[in-house]
């Protein structure tokens, strides 16, 4: 089952998508955002909805980030060798972890915004795991029970800001530069995440190409990890980092510029597409 | 003014407090939290309830983080010269920022909790600058306009997650490890907070003691750059930074351990007080 966050005539949903379109699962069902539906363990009746009549065409809504207003983003850092290597960083026994606010997040084909104070503007394709139900010091061996769900997500950064002082978190949660969609896809569909494939293209050019397997710290564990420093809850988004290939080092960098168009494809899962926007 | 959060009887509210104990503003006003007071601009019609009789006692009521559900809660590293030689390290033109997520917060006189996990609970003294209007590139010549009022953080640091990584997040954010209160005072008696005063008390004996004046980056300039990567809104804070003499950089180190009795005194503002309690 997919199912998405969207605004229609200046007000939020959320829905579920199908072949034809989208069904609005916020006028079918009590719970007004799809958090609260995954807070109240709302997926077995939202599947009731699967065969319902499209209330929209898919491209005829404005799409949110999956999850508008999680109470947790928490971004995962150098997490496949080949990002280590690049960057000349030594990889670490435990994750490194950074937060986004939750302002800073987009939707599917929504601008990914060029701030005013930086040409450095980078994509950073990843895997997005949708927290589905509350826990603490959760077993990494029973850890994938309390995922929701999968996305795309680019984790847009801001490199020069990034680099202001050794903490990532400034460069990492500029307004317009976390894109999250197009959908989130249940859980039940990919037992196992390591069998996904994940590419990232600026402009139809591939520029990042990974399998997950090759995640160094795995979802189990970054759930067991970071649900003992705090609980996790329905609709938290652990967003699991980014493989090699990232503009900042190329020779010369890459980096997204007006009018480019960025993509985060994952098997499984789809697309999420982004134009990028330069501030005036 | 002096406002808090607090919850009754199970229930979450927020007042004014006075000489004789809290005037319920939940009760009086139509919005349910201090956030969504300070979002509708709602200082002056809090104002009005200052000589109204009390509704309660002040220890009648279980106090919690001034603002329990801040979209952001934005910490600063490293900004007082005194703690940045104690640690090492090299000062930074640029802020050191890190975040912690709301779900950590507890209030005055809630126990400060040192996990399961670690034997290295530190304590942190900090002024919390608290938003009370939303503005994105704010000048820092009329930043101190965009604060509705500041209160005491002990921002609880586990130290050996905070060094898994060269990130600090994950030591940063321990359940039941920020504590906020006792309570807000509003702007307006404290216009220029480099007059304040700063002290951390541990079991009574003093370990930190500073003016705001030594502040590495001044809060109108913290004010300028935050809200250069994303908008600040109303019920948002910056926790500004620990002056010297944390516990870690002790020879022999001085952890918090159960029992312990934390508090931190800013003058003009009053004494946030935490109990240590050991998860068992």
């Amino acid at each position: 089952m997919k199912l998405c966050s969207f605004t229609k005539d200046g007000k939020a949903g959320y829905g579920l998508v199908t072949d034809s379109g989208i069904v609005d699962l916020g006028k079918r069902l009590p719970e007004p955002t799809l958090r609260d539906l995954l807070a109240a363990d709302g997926l077995a009746r939202a599947a009731t909805f699967a065969n319902a009549p499209a209330d929209y065409a898919f491209d005829a809504v404005e799409q949110a980030p999956v999850i508008p207003n999680p109470d947790k983003i928490i971004c995962v850092g150098l997490n496949y060798h080949a990002h280590i290597e690049e960057t000349g960083r030594e990889e670490t026994v435990n994750p490194v972890l950074f937060a986004r606010y939750a302002g800073s997040q987009i939707g599917h084909e929504q601008a990914l915004i060029k701030p005013l104070e930086s040409d450095e503007f980078d994509y950073e394709g990843e895997l997005a795991v949708i927290i589905g139900k509350e826990g603490r010091r959760i077993p990494e061996a029973n850890a994938l029970d309390f995922v929701a769900g999968y996305a795309c997500y680019n984790d847009g950064s801001v490199r020069d800001w990034q680099k202001h002082t050794h903490q990532f978190m400034p460069g990492k949660t500029f307004a317009g530069t976390g894109a999250f969609g197009p959908w989130m896809v249940t859980a039940d569909e990919i037992p196992d995440p390591t069998t996904l494939h994940l590419q990232t293209r600026l402009n139809g050019e591939v520029v990042q190409d990974t399998g997950l397997n090759l995640l160094v710290t795995s979802i189990p564990r970054l759930i067991a990890y970071c649900s003992t420093i705090l609980p996790l809850l329905p609709g938290d988004v652990i967003v699991s980092g980014t493989p090699g290939g990232v503009g900042a080092r190329r020779k010369p960098p890459l980096w997204m510029r007006d009018g480019d168009v960025c993509e985060v494809e994952i098997s499984s899962i789809g697309t999420l597409r982004n134009p990028v926007k330069a501030e005036a």
